[in-house]
């Protein structure tokens, strides 16, 4: 339905809400704490909060608001609103989608952040029209989305799409899933933080040992672009493991699905495409056949940050129209 | 349509015919040796034999045969006929349907060999009415199938299901099929024959020397039986690990997919399935969620050697419906 919409991304640490208009532009941006060790109430009241500041900011009606979007972490079921399992926020087996709705008097709709980041790139980013895609989302953790015969897939009961934990080597190191040698435990940023600092913890020099937070477990983006950048040996390193197991991901994907794109996006991408991209595609070839990947496109994501913004809008729009 | 049809299994080496009569049951049956090495022409020539030789030995007029299916290795468009590709026949974008059509009066469907597979699981064995079903099957090498929302996936251009050709170790030893760390090196028959032959040659103790063929690179399923049933230590330990990587794989798709069901079929499985399925449940706890396994069914092929009979059995219903 043409109108104006809320679309939020409901993450472990901060609510980041937005207005979105009729001709798919975010027009006003709001950004809260989550406070998810605060508990569940305390989370609808920050999602509350979000939506009378992006009110206010706007001045817009909350009779002209159509309907709010959201993406968030865990097993949800986007027919029923319901919230079937979270890792990060205090919800289980609850249906966030009627307290909401009874709060704000404003249809609600939820998704997994993944699938749904995926369905913004599907319908708004960079693979508008594709029939079959990949979205593989590498940040922190690495989640994933497929779009399968023109729709989202999220399997017999809403857990599809667990990209970052395809098991790429199964006597591999143990992830935080309890399974073993997942690819996340190789290509994401928790897996790259782990080695740097061992790395420099036995002596290795590099310059992120001045850049970076050692007393933290995940590293920002910046200042391993900015290693890359002056071609610090031990980030190239890093690096360049990570990708290749990304690309052995990637390729597997590539032939079990045969789609005609992959998406790649996340923090990682956003900040190191470029640099990413070019020795992905080499090694890539290592891992999928080469009639699959001929008719594949692999590109980056076209919304970076906001495709999960993108997707709560396909969403609500979806549902509510 | 009702009425009887003749459905095929075309291998590399031994073309299976039978006819499936209303009640779909296997009435007749005849084999015929593919002669791939002699190339296009004789092959058709054997397909057509294997056909004459049914009708007569049955004596149904050829008239009352509604449709012919078959199954084959290799990329296939299964709406076309036509076979894009194939490791073990001499095919190349050719319009196999068009041709068999032509010679025989009889209309022709085929699709890849291990999809028409999971098909005939799906419509007439084990994932009946299921709605998201993986197919593994394990012999020579490693074939998949994949159900998805109600339908055989086969992706974007025919070539989706090469689920022997997941990668399960980037750095692991070459496959065939040129990539590293394929499922398939790891569980498949030819990669189970190559390590028992190495032990075996490096003067390991084994009834295996006297119960297989030394000389070829594929074991038989009997033999392995034979050993396992007895509890040789070489055939237990080889196959323990072919058990470990094939639940790894088997888990992995299921993080992917969250199907309904697995199917595990072959001729791997057909002999050995007693003593595969109660390890490989056990093992694949340690390679998918334990949220998603509760509700995925792992089961053995109810058709066994027959799935790609009643798989072209399904397709040539569907089209010719």
């Amino acid at each position: 339905m043409a109108g104006k919409y809320i679309c939020m991304d409901i993450g472990g640490t901060k609510i980041l809400g937005t207005i979105v208009d009729e001709n798919n532009n975010i027009i006003f941006r709001a950004k809260k704490k989550t406070k998810a060790n605060k508990g569940l109430e305390v989370v609808e009241q920050r999602m509350a909060k979000v939506v009378e500041e992006l009110l206010e900011q706007s001045q817009i009606p909350k009779e002209e608001i159509v309907a709010i979007g959201a993406g968030a972490p865990g097993v949800i079921n986007e027919d029923t609103g319901e919230i079937i399992y979270s890792p990060n926020l205090p919800w289980k087996n609850y249906n966030i989608k009627k307290a909401i709705e009874d709060k704000l008097g404003i249809p609600f709709f939820v998704g997994n952040d993944a699938n749904i980041g995926m369905m913004g790139e599907w319908k708004y980013g960079a693979a508008v029209n594709k029939k079959n895609v990949v979205g593989i989302f590498v940040g922190t953790g690495i989640g994933g989305g497929l779009i399968v015969n023109d729709s989202l897939f999220s399997g017999s009961k809403y857990l599809a799409g667990e990209l970052g934990h395809m098991v790429l080597n199964p006597e591999g190191p143990y992830c935080n899933c309890g399974q073993r040698g997942c690819l996340e435990t190789y290509a994401a940023k928790v897996s790259m933080t782990r080695e740097i600092k061992n790395q420099i913890n036995r002596g290795r020099d590099s310059i992120l040992k001045d850049l970076m937070d050692m007393e933290s477990s995940v590293i920002r983006s910046k200042p391993l672009k900015t290693a890359i950048d002056q071609k610090d040996a031990l980030a190239v390193e890093v690096l360049d493991k990570a990708i290749y197991y990304l690309a052995a991901g990637t390729g597997s994907l590539i032939n079990i699905f045969n789609p005609d794109m992959v998406v790649l996006g996340g923090g990682v991408i956003e900040s190191l495409g470029d640099y990413i991209m070019p020795i992905l595609n080499r090694y890539i070839r290592r891992f999928a056949f080469p009639d699959i990947i001929e008719g594949t496109e692999i590109v980056e994501s076209a919304l970076g940050d906001d495709s999960i913004i993108y997707g709560a809008l396909a969403l609500a729009k979806e549902k509510q129209g």
